[in-house]
């Protein structure tokens, strides 16, 4: 892998050094290519140097043949147009959320565009700032390739996968309306559901289970780079915003009028849509047919959880999923197990012989 | 335990017997109470009294001192009525997910409405059907007791602790705009996310992360049982979904015109309120400064998870919450483990110090 890296591109240069940028950074380290580091921030460069993520860029150093843009979305066509004047010869990408908008500014800018390529690592969480920064960030995450020549792309591909991350093509139109889809619409739907317990009464608050939660985690995000991240993609966020906004004009119609000819199926429609749409997300986490869910009810206390995996690994059983839940006030907790349908029913008569308490199961 | 039950409600009859009814026999039996049992389908009835949920109730049966009424919702009503006439002297109670349309009803008869309680067990996920069926479905959840008679709530109070679950008084009008917000609002949330998902292409799909995962898991509930539960607290659920969709039009305009006055502080003006909502979540689960999480690789094979959670338990650390997160096609999984933040720094320490590798940390 290192020399895979270091034949591909040499010299690194990465501009900015936050929590994508130094990451990648100390992922170069360890294998062995010592980037150049930048940002607008000196003290947030000399964090990232003390890290390991690299050294500071000098005058002396020679032109880098990768410059990497990993800054605040506001400011990222501006620097990747900066970036390709400045390395006439370097091959320039960028690692923000939403791309069109960044080829647009690479083509408004008169700036050479065959050098450019919009890319996109799906990690990071988008928090945490440089003391977040990790080598091993992009391990088995998904990054997208957007256009570009196809030499730069192929060496792109080849870069990516030399930091564990599994590259995937698409174009910047595709990757901003998929993005739309697939994180900045449920940001803004957990946003808007969390954003209704403001005033909630500490007795409706403490009817909260697990799906309210679920429902509301990433609600928890980052607004200012969110602001950010919606501005840049608000063409794409609306035409899906546009959609939630029909179903739920309609949904509050037929709630209105429950009497009236078509109401039941309104309800039943966006229910049975939302049941379809669900089991279409794909890998393990998805709800299919294949897998079922065993609860186990465990002690709240250290060792418990692992007890109970210990023996599921003595076994041989591979979980699917794992999903811990605390009952405000109580002394147990449960876990939910997702195991492969084939497996669940002997599991849960091992775990039974075995004293272990099962408090549910779903097919 | 048991002599409490068993002296407070001697005689149980359970109109019922799907996952509720059913587990209410099996907790009673278990304390040594057997419940008479009845329910409008014979082989439902048949298949819980094999499981040991009860007998089935006869016409020389004496007189039950109490009638717990566990039917769909949209029966539910018709069902407590009947109860309250057919046994006139016992306590009837239903389990239904809404709660003032059952009074209605009760009010609306003519049958005796001194005698009905309405509760609801926050338990069970609503899916299942009987053989889903668990004595201690209840253990550590919230049943929610209504308005009713003084000595009556009080001894369903001690009836529900002694099957394990923890009591909470709330009149039925708060009971119902308390689950319209923390559960019935949500459920449609993530219904209107998951139904955006259709025909969506593989390559949008494959970028799904934790965030959608979390958002529309609840989305695959059973829209049957959803919609007469909808149905029933349509006035509740209605004034939630209106101030989202204030919050989705007043989004998608400031979208539409991100350049003018006040677009961005419309934006910001969400993603704040989310994250204000979110961190009211009580208990283990909710976002708070307490908390940070440290997200830790490990291989995707039987036992790894446990040794990593038997070390965290030789170390004393209990966890607040674990999240177990797969990537698709990858041989390593991540585990997010929440932990209060006076520890996870020298948990940090000693899992990297014991060859773990550690993907990331926020605060």
């Amino acid at each position: 892998m290192t020399a895979m890296t270091s034949a591909l591109f040499e010299r690194v240069h990465i501009v900015g050094t936050g929590l994508l940028g130094a990451s990648i950074g100390l992922a170069l380290a360890e294998r062995g290519v010592s980037a150049t580091l930048e940002d607008a921030s000196p003290s947030a460069l000399a964090l990232a140097v003390d890290y390991g993520a690299g050294v500071a860029r000098t005058a002396e150093d020679s032109e880098p043949d990768l410059v990497v843009v990993a800054v605040p979305p506001d400011v990222a066509g501006a620097v990747v147009v900066g970036a390709l004047e400045r390395f006439s010869g370097a091959t320039v990408v960028d690692v923000t959320s939403v791309k069109a908008n960044i080829y647009e500014a690479v083509d408004r800018s008169g700036a050479d565009p065959s050098r450019f390529v919009g890319t996109h690592p799906m990690a990071g969480r988008e928090r945490g700032g440089a003391v977040s920064a990790r080598s091993d960030l992009f391990t088995a995450r998904p990054w997208v390739l957007c256009e570009g020549q196809p030499a730069r792309v192929a060496a792109l591909e080849a870069f990516v996968r030399s930091l564990g991350a599994m590259p995937l093509q698409m174009s910047s139109l595709e990757h901003d309306v998929s993005v739309a889809l697939m994180s900045h619409t449920p940001q803004i739907l957990s946003s808007l559901m969390a954003a209704r317990l403001a005033g909630a009464s500490p007795e409706a608050l403490s009817l909260a289970g697990a799906g309210i939660r679920d429902v509301t985690r990433i609600a928890a995000s980052d607004p200012a780079l969110w602001i950010q991240i919606l501005g840049a993609n608000a063409g794409a966020i609306r035409a899906h915003l546009a959609g939630v906004k029909t179903d739920l004009d309609r949904l509050i119609e037929a709630l209105s009028q429950l009497q009236s000819p078509g109401a039941q199926s309104v309800l039943a429609g966006v229910l049975h849509a939302g049941n379809d749409g669900v089991s279409q997300l794909p890998g393990k986490h998805g709800v299919s047919t294949k897998f079922a869910s065993l609860v186990v009810v465990i002690d709240d206390s250290p060792g418990e959880l692992a007890r109970l995996l210990t023996q599921l690994g003595d076994w041989g059983v591979n979980l699917e999923d794992l999903r811990l839940e605390h009952s405000p006030g109580a002394n147990v907790g449960f876990v939910d197990l997702t195991l492969t349908r084939d497996v669940v029913g002997s599991v849960e008569e091992k775990l039974t012989t075995g004293g272990w308490r099962i408090a549910g199961e779903t097919a």
